[in-house]
Parts: structure tokens; C-alpha cells; sequence
């Protein structure tokens, strides 16, 4: 008895006509033979209308109730899907994470999932039920109580339902056809990704996050979950989206997957720091109290025993990390001569599995930014990507012509 | 530890503005002494969104999933209050139906509470706890599938926690102030009664349904529990309300509690029908199967083995059931020479349990219509209730001319 698992995001169970086109697409697999598990999230708005009421009634709020509040989204979604699969002549049945149990952690908010037994559903499907409807989103605690695994967790559930369930494959449906070798809104040269690995995906966070939740990437590649991204719009057939998987499963790709590139990135420099064991940490560890993501580090050798640390941030963190820094220099944990602030700059990366094996990945970057006359103000490098901060200015431009130099158009 | 039910029905939770309402009221009980159980509905609207898009998918739907579904309004309900109450320093936590858990039949959708095990609230309540909010109208059935009560259904939760926790006393916050001795838009002289028998609030269901559901009167008839109505718009204090109690605990009460009436009735009369068993019970069921619900019935003497019998229904449903009439003579099962429809009644009722021990209250109430010209068409009485069916058109005229012979104005 294959299973499958098929996931489908707020927008594609908007309204009782897109519950009505997810259910068919359900049908077609049913059809296909598999027993399907369904994971769905909130009708679109839905959890936003529910947050904004607890927020309203209590900022501080408990988390419990906040959990218990906001995953009734879900369970409308579930019942209604359900229903309307029935109405078809599809034996489903909803189930709600209590009831299944979708057994979670006790962090009320950001849950983890610790366990999915699967007799329950097992024997329902023993018993005929063809389709198993999941309220995403939501687990249950040991105390028994209501948790939620935080936004973006209906991705989470799918992936886990899948890996307990040992499914065949796990379809995120989404309002997107798959994942691009960059954002098509920038190159009309962007080609879809037949396939793409776990890794790559992770690295491509700027372009997958929108896509598929961090989270639920790690666990599928811990678990070697095939995941496939489609878009729940398209007819069925249409199109067979994004497989992502195992580096194994991609026979030969290109040396780089993709372009990445985040547009509202700030600079902060910290100049003159004194250079000795601790520092750092007092840096970053503030902060991260002061609520700052910080994404790329930079700390060049000292002279002297003092060095320059550079990080960057979103731009909208930048008040706040001036002031957490101005404040660790004025209470005397950290000393540095100045800190230098650039709104403008924008991030621009390149990923690809093949730059293990392959040289030069750097070397061209570099190149094919010098001969457009863009200068590089940062540098970090992991093993399969390597990221530059710009000016602002021609981050279209770097995209466009790293899209080109490496030939992201043309498959493998 | 004296324990209070409270319950806020949709318009009295309709928002958070009126939720910190609601959750004052209790915290004014808190302050007393009371660890308080409150009961919510769904947020005035929600329930009926939701059985729109049940509705709307499966006009057939399986009321597992309808339950399922329609169950979410109370549960987002609870914890907003339940997040409430803890802003305003009360410890407090929401609870949904599986979690007390609320122990109902299976049958989906007009589920019958079997039992509320005490231990996990008491336990809870031990450890300082001083407020449950349960989400009302829902339960758990022995499959742990969602189950609801139907509708109106929240009373009939809070009537079941005040009997399972011995409470002192079932506070109903709805959006009138109390039960009046008639209608007081018929009668400005209409008067707030402070106390009535749960016989009387019964047989007052057509002024009494709209403020409470009749099925949580029974049981609160049943388990003794006294019921308090009052309005969740007045501020606390202004007004205890009525009491709905045994009628042990009424001293001393006027001859007739109330004067009900009911514009849109019809009366269908079947002339000359054999009188021989099995009649009755065959026009009784087929109107049942149409969906008509019959109200009064009244059957003469018959004269030569034939007899006329007369049933009113309300005016909406009078096609269907001459529909069904028809039919069964029609198929020769019950033979009657002619179907009259009179659609231009209304029903005037006076109700009192003093009636048991006080006669002349029919005499009275006759003469007092004759007096005004009105013709009594049908008259039906039980142990505590006279009603007669009367051209509609002085329906007021009756109401105000009983309320004023039988001084209900007057306090006894």
C-alpha cells in the first residue's frame, strides 16, 4: 500500500471553491492507487485573524492558549476538506493533532514534533479510508494540552507525517510551480529546477523560504523524505514541479543551482576591536538579546591586537543593533574606536553542490562582477555557496549576469 | 470551595471589547470567593460562517466532520478569554471539550452529555487555579471524535458543569436582562419576573426560547440546578436578573406566571375522518416525515364513526403538510372528506403553576376574551398551561387584556 503525502498551503484552501480543487487533485492520486495523507493549513487570512485577536487581548500572552486559539484554523480546514472529498465518493476522514496523536515537545508556539504513531491511522486505512485529513500545524503535548509548531509548521507536519509513514513522496502544494534557478521577477531567463538537493535548498533559503519552511527542508533531508514543490493552480498534469531530494538522486546538475540575492541587507563594522577571547561572543551575544539576525560575519587577522568585525543584518534591524553596540561600548564590556553603518548594500549568492568538486566557482564570480564594474564590500564562503554584499544599486545587474555566466538557462 | 458557573453566549463574546467585558463579570465573582467555570459559545456569527461552508461543500454532509468543524468557533472563544482573564491577573486556563473531557454520545451533531469526570478541573483548581473556560456546545464521544450538543447547546454544557461540580448557582449571560411575564413589546406594563418554577420556564418556551435553550431547562429541572438569566450589557449589579428555580423555592407566586403568545400559526382541520385506531398515528407520522412541526392537537367526540381532528403548525410549514395530507388520502390510507386551512391564528397561552391548585384561571381567561370580542377557535390546556388558537389580528388586544386581568404587572 504506497502512501503519499500531499500538503496544501493557505492560499491553495482559500475558500470552499480551492477546497474543491485540492480535493480533486487528491482524487487523481487516489485514483493512482496510493492511500493519501492530506496536511492542511488555515483558509488564507485565517491565523492572522486569530493572531491579531489574541494580540489585541493580551501582548504577553500565554503561550498555551495562544496555541489553543490559533490552531483552530486548521481544524476548519481539515473537516471542510474531508467533507468535501466524501462528497466525491473519496472515503476521508479529518484528524485533528490530538487525535491522531501528533505528539510534540512542550514548548508552547515552536513545538517539535517527537513522535507520530501510525496505528491509529493505520487501521483506519485498513479499514478503507482512503484519504487521512491532518490539521497541520498543531501537535499535542504529554500534559495534553494544544501546541503549534510555528509558522510555516503545516510543512513540518507533512514532512513528518511522511517520514513516519515512510511515504513514497511528500507534494507541498503551493501558489508557486516549483523552485528557480533565481527569482524570475529579475531574469525572465530564470529556468525551473527539475530537481534541486536538500542542501542546495537550504542554501537558497532567500529563494526557498517563501517556498518551503527551513525547518521542514532539514527534516526531510534528515529523513530522506523526497519532497516535491507544485503549484496547487496549475492543472493536474501540467506540470510536475520541483523534486527536492537526496544529492544522490541528481545524476548530473550544474556546478551552480542557483542566484540568491536579498535586497534589504545592512552593514555594520565595528572598527578597532580589541582582539582577545570573549569579545565576540559579547557581540553577537547582545545581539541577539536586542533581537538582531544577524546573517554574515566578517573578522579579518588583527594588527596590533585589535581588528575590524563586520556583520550584516536585515535593514530594519540596523537601529537596533547600533544601540545594542553603542551600549556594550558605553558599559565597558566591549571597546572598539568607531562602528560604521551601510544601508545600502544588497546580498548576492551563488549555490551549487558541484562547487565541492569543481574549482574556480569563486574566481568567476569575482570576475563577472569586475567586468560590470561592481564592487564587492564583503565576502563569506560555505562549502556550496559563496555570498557577496554589493552596492545596492546593482543587484539586479549581478543576478542577471551570474545568471548568464554560469549558464543557469541551459539544463545540465 | 464554592463553585460558580457562568455562561457568555456569541453576542455577549461577540468581540474583544466584549470579552473583557464578559471576563469583569467574572472576575467580580473571583472576588467573592468563587472558583468560577465558565462557559463560552462561538463569537456571535462564526458558527454560522462555518455551517455556510459545511453547507456549502456537502449539502449531505457527514455531521462527524460538520462537528468537527463547526466545533472551532468555541475553542477560539475560550482561550481569547481565557488570555483575558490572565491580563487582568486571574489565573485562569481554556479547556475544549476532549480535554475535560465532556463524555457525550456518539450521535454527531445532537450529542447527549453522559458525563464530565471532575478530577482534572479540581486538580487544577487545588493548584490555584481560579477560573476554567470551557468551550461550550461540544464534547468527545467514546470513537475521541468531536461531537456537538446541537444548537444552543452551550447551556445545556453550562447546566451540565453546574450539576457534575455541584455548583451553587448557573449564571446564563445572554443580551436580555431576565424572563418577563410576557413579551414587552406587546405589553409596556410587561413586568421582569424575579423568580419563576422551571415548569413555568417550560411551558414558556415561546418567550423563554429565545433565552434559553428548553433541552438545559429539563436538565437543570432534573439535577436541581438553579438557573440564573441575566444580561451581560447591564454592569454588574445593576440587576440579579430572574431565577429560574424548583418551585419549592418560590414562596409565593401569582396564579399565572406568564402570558405567552405565538403569531405565525396555522391551523389545519381534517373533517369527517374515520374514527377507528391507527388513524392518529398514521396522519401523525406522515407529517413528521414531511418535517411539520405540529404543535396543538385536539380531537372531538366523534358521531357516526367519524370525527373531525384539528392540529396547528407553524404557517411556513402549513403547504407541506396539506402536501402530506393529501397524499395519504390519496394512497388510501386514512380517509377524510374535506382539508380546511385556516392560516389567520395566533396562539395565546397563560401559564402558572398556582393553576394546580387555583380553578377558575380557564373560566377567567374565556371570559376576559369574550369581554374583548375575541373567538376562541382551539382551546388545549395542560396541568400548568391553557392556550387557545384566535384570530391573529388580536393577538396584542388578548395578550394585553389577560396580562391586565390576571394583574401581572403586580408582584405577588
Amino acid at each position: 500500500m504506497p502512501i503519499l503525502v500531499m500538503k496544501f498551503g493557505g492560499t491553495s484552501v482559500a475558500d470552499p471553491d480551492r477546497i474543491r480543487r485540492a480535493a480533486k487533485r487528491v482524487g487523481v492520486e487516489v485514483a493512482k492507487g496510493y492511500k493519501v495523507i492530506v496536511i492542511v493549513s488555515a483558509m488564507a487570512g485565517r491565523t492572522n485573524e486569530l493572531v491579531g485577536w489574541v494580540e489585541e487581548i493580551s501582548p504577553m500572552f500565554d503561550a498555551r492558549e495562544y496555541d489553543a486559539v490559533v490552531s483552530s484554523g486548521e481544524n476548519v480546514t481539515a473537516g471542510l476538506l474531508a467533507l468535501t472529498l466524501q462528497e466525491m465518493g473519496v472515503p476521508a476522514r479529518s484528524w485533528q493533532g490530538w487525535q491522531v496523536p501528533v505528539r510534540t515537545s512542550g514548548v508552547h508556539s515552536a513545538a517539535r514534533i517527537e513522535d507520530i504513531p501510525t496505528d491509529n491511522l493505520m487501521a483506519k486505512f485498513d479499514e478503507g479510508m482512503q484519504v487521512a485529513v491532518i490539521a497541520g500545524f498543531q501537535g499535542v503535548s504529554a500534559e495534553g494540552r494544544i501546541t503549534t509548531l510555528g509558522r510555516g509548521g503545516s510543512d513540518t507536519t507533512a514532512v513528518a507525517f511522511a517520514a513516519c509513514f515512510e511515504a513514497e513522496r511528500c507534494d507541498i502544494y503551493t501558489d508557486v510551480d516549483g523552485i528557480y534557478t533565481t527569482d524570475p521577477r529579475i531574469t525572465s531567463k530564470a529556468r525551473k529546477l527539475e530537481r534541486i538537493a536538500f542542501e542546495e535548498m537550504l542554501e537558497l533559503a532567500s529563494l526557498g523560504a517563501k517556498v518551503l519552511q527551513t525547518r521542514s527542508v532539514e527534516l526531510a533531508m534528515r529523513n530522506k523524505v523526497r519532497l516535491r514543490v507544485l503549484s496547487s493552480f496549475d492543472e493536474p498534469g501540467d506540470s510536475a514541479g520541483t523534486l527536492v531530494c537526496d544529492e544522490e538522486e541528481i545524476m548530473e546538475s550544474n556546478v551552480v543551482a542557483g542566484v540568491a540575492c536579498s535586497r534589504d541587507e545592512a552593514k555594520v563594522t565595528l572598527l578597532s576591536v580589541a582582539d582577545r577571547p570573549g569579545v565576540a561572543a559579547a557581540i553577537f551575544n547582545a545581539l541577539s538579546e536586542a533581537g538582531v539576525n544577524v546573517d554574515m560575519i566578517v573578522q579579518n587577522i588583527s594588527a596590533d591586537g585589535r581588528t575590524d568585525l563586520t556583520f550584516s543584518c536585515p535593514i530594519a534591524q540596523v537601529e537596533r543593533a547600533e544601540k545594542a553596540m553603542l551600549s556594550l561600548r558605553d558599559g565597558g564590556a566591549v571597546n572598539f574606536s568607531e562602528l560604521a553603518l551601510d544601508r545600502d548594500v544588497a546580498k548576492v549568492s551563488v549555490v551549487g553542490i558541484g562547487m565541492r568538486s569543481q574549482s574556480g566557482v569563486a574566481a568567476k564570480m569575482f570576475r563577472v562582477l569586475a567586468d560590470e564594474g561592481i564592487n564587492i564590500r564583503v565576502i563569506t564562503t560555505s562549502e556550496i555557496k559563496i555570498s557577496v554584499l554589493i552596492e545596492r544599486k546593482y543587484m539586479e545587474l549581478a543576478v542577471q549576469a551570474l545568471h548568464d555566466a554560469f549558464e543557469l538557462d541551459k539544463a545540465a
